[in-house]
């Protein structure tokens, strides 16, 4: 299929915009998502969408429908990435529905609704090691919290999107300017996206459809103690930071291992104005804890709590939780779900129905409209590492689901 | 005493010269190294004092003796300083000596050798994690190894020297350029330092001599595991290289709180690429081991080395040790110290002599010159923070003991 070559192509070029020379790494508002923002915006134009840019820097194609009164399908996925990232997480699910739209209207198929595709400017949570900025944004879900997270330089959110639009950027003006579409204007949100995990690599499946999102909460923790000399302060009079950090890093792991379904991942850690021949006085590390029940990842993160507080008390430090991050688990929308369960079924013959471990844009979008995903299988699991693949063979699959997905909600919609 | 005063003034001054606003902090070669060199310089100057700096960022102040045959005696310690440092660290061995020597000739004290006191560039091993490139340059001991070491933003001590110098260093070029003179012609190296630690305080006692010197290892260590989904990928899968750096950091400190007069610190932590929502795949940290007893470390540093690859193999993991600084406790010469412990004696009544569990530029040029060092009481034995703090009575007893010691000296070398 001539489209699913295109795709591939589309993702090799935008894979290669980044803000890091030899990798890729795309950050939100930094110089090379406005790079990719431009060259999406120039194929979402060529398939006949009208493109816009919003205040958090969200790029939005719009096919409108017959009418004003029409519905509108949302389409989408994020345009930022991880730190040495792969070229399929996020851009599959924004570059596919613009291709699946073009060969629709190369096969001359009328929509009865409008549609949306959205490259989310931010869902990975590096620059603030905290996701979901450009789905809150599109949604008018940011609050005065997510405005006030500072990034490493010390820059503030409210203060890198005032920067990009030349105006103070409050929660209150963003939630006006964002305008999406009224929820019961809404049929629903449909993503593509990589599994990121091997279970269809397991079951020889090229794509299939999610049953829910397992809900995750992120921390930023800082423990304290007191600086002190590494050569004259003897062992027992130390209060040393980085130990009751380490302590901590490890009982969390241990406690992972032993509940079921549970990750838990402390993924940065700094002392603050350290040296080599200095007691860390301060440690910063983040914790990233996830379950498909929210009942078990509560539980996981009471235990934590008394952890720190045990390990805190032992040591003679100090340790301050700031809770960056929090979402439920989301499950899917049984209607929507089943509609695409069915495409998925015409193309490949049969479907598997898959618990996400990764948040995804529809946690937020969930908020707004009935959400559905498919899932495309990645070659050993492996995502957020240059080596991230999905053949191009399953990536066709995915577009033709995706292509007659669409073609039977037009039926179903049409008048 | 009117130089005391002087010397609280000059230290007060120096320890607002910073390259970080609000807090004290000086590395090799840094602006505020440059500003800190030349009011150094303009004190050295007045005090009747020749000033030269070397390749390496060193200020040297001499005084000349009688004739070209004349020996010399060395006085010094180091200008730059830890990350949010106090004002004593350093700064008091090179300050109080100019004061000495400003002191003995307004006594009208004629000196039959000659004086070089000296304010090395470098000695805590912030900007490179490895220390001593001050006293290394100033001996004409630096390595090819050292000048290959790099900082954070990359830069090599090679490429820092060279920028400041205009021409390309090698080490061939920079032990040629250093001409120490030759160890025949030195009477010894006299270094005046805060004691970092607790047991003049406990003693009640203002000064001591400093007996021997704990030898000290530093090492660069990394671990590489895998990185992944924080989300998607199973506990039991992980190759997580932070847990077992946390793992190995619990180990270190739990095996020096079992050895007697051990320390060992993990000073530094960083994950490479990570992000908050990534399975660390690559950590790299410090680690700093001191014993009074060469046996006692070598024998840690056996049993850390086979808890990092008993780690790495549970774990998957791959661990790489770089060393970057090895140094043998240094015995203090024991005619000088004694001369250094009569004055103490004449002074303050009684003389204490300590080991020191701090690295000190002694070690280094105890290669050229006997070396002798005075400790001086610091409060709750704090050092590498902002409330480090040395009482003036107690400098006061410190300048008495270095003046009376140069006029013994006199008096000994008079001809």
């Amino acid at each position: 299929m001539k489209a699913a070559r295109q795709l591939a192509r589309w993702l090799d070029e935008l894979g290669r915009i980044s803000d890091e020379r030899g990798r890729l790494t795309r950050t939100f508002l930094s110089p090379a998502m406005g790079r990719a923002n431009a060259l999406v915006s120039r194929w979402m134009r060529e398939a006949g969408l009208a493109v816009r840019f919003d205040a958090v820097g969200n790029v939005i194609g719009r096919l409108d429908g017959p009418d004003a009164r029409s519905k509108t399908l949302l389409l989408g996925s994020h345009l930022d990435t991880v730190r040495n990232a792969g070229k399929f997480d996020g851009p599959l699910g924004v570059l596919l529905p613009v291709v699946a739209l073009a060969e629709l209207r190369r096969r001359g198929v009328a929509l009865p609704f409008a549609v949306e595709v959205i490259g989310f400017s931010e869902e990975e949570g590096v620059r603030f090691a905290s996701a979901y900025l450009g789905s809150k944004g599109y949604a008018g879900l940011l609050t005065t919290a997510d405005l006030n997270l500072r990034d490493a330089g010390g820059v503030s959110v409210g203060e890198a999107i005032s920067h990009g639009s030349r105006g103070t950027a409050t929660a209150a003006k963003l939630r006006e300017a964002a305008r999406p579409p009224r929820s019961r204007d809404l049929i629903g949100y449909v993503e593509v996206h990589i599994e990121q995990g091997p279970v269809l690599e397991q079951a020889k499946l090229a794509v299939g459809v999610v049953s829910a999102i397992a809900g995750q909460s992120r921390f930023r923790l800082t423990w304290s103690g007191m600086a002190g000399h590494a050569g004259t302060t003897p062992m027992n009079l130390r209060r040393d930071a980085l130990a009751g950090a380490a302590e901590f890093v490890s009982g969390v792991e241990a406690l992972a291992r032993r509940t079921p379904g549970l990750v838990a991942t402390v993924g940065l850690i700094e002392v603050s104005g350290g040296a080599a021949n200095v007691i860390p006085g301060e440690v910063t590390h983040t914790l990233d804890v996830r379950h498909a029940r929210d009942a078990v990842r509560r539980d996981a993160l009471m235990r934590m709590g008394r952890l720190a507080t045990r390990i805190a008390r032992n040591r003679g430090l100090e340790r301050h939780w700031l809770r960056t991050q929090d979402n439920a688990a989301v499950a899917c929308a049984p209607a929507l779900t089943a509609q695409l369960a069915r495409s998925v079924e015409a193309v490949q013959g049969s479907c598997l129905s898959l618990v996400s471990g990764a948040g995804h844009d529809g946690v937020v979008l969930s908020a707004l409209a009935p959400v559905a995903m498919l899932f495309v299988r990645c070659r050993d699991g492996l995502s957020h590492h240059p080596a991230e693949h999905a053949s191009p063979a399953d990536c066709d699959v995915a577009l033709r689901v995706m292509v007659d997905f669409i073609a039977r909600m037009a039926q179903q919609h049409g008048r």
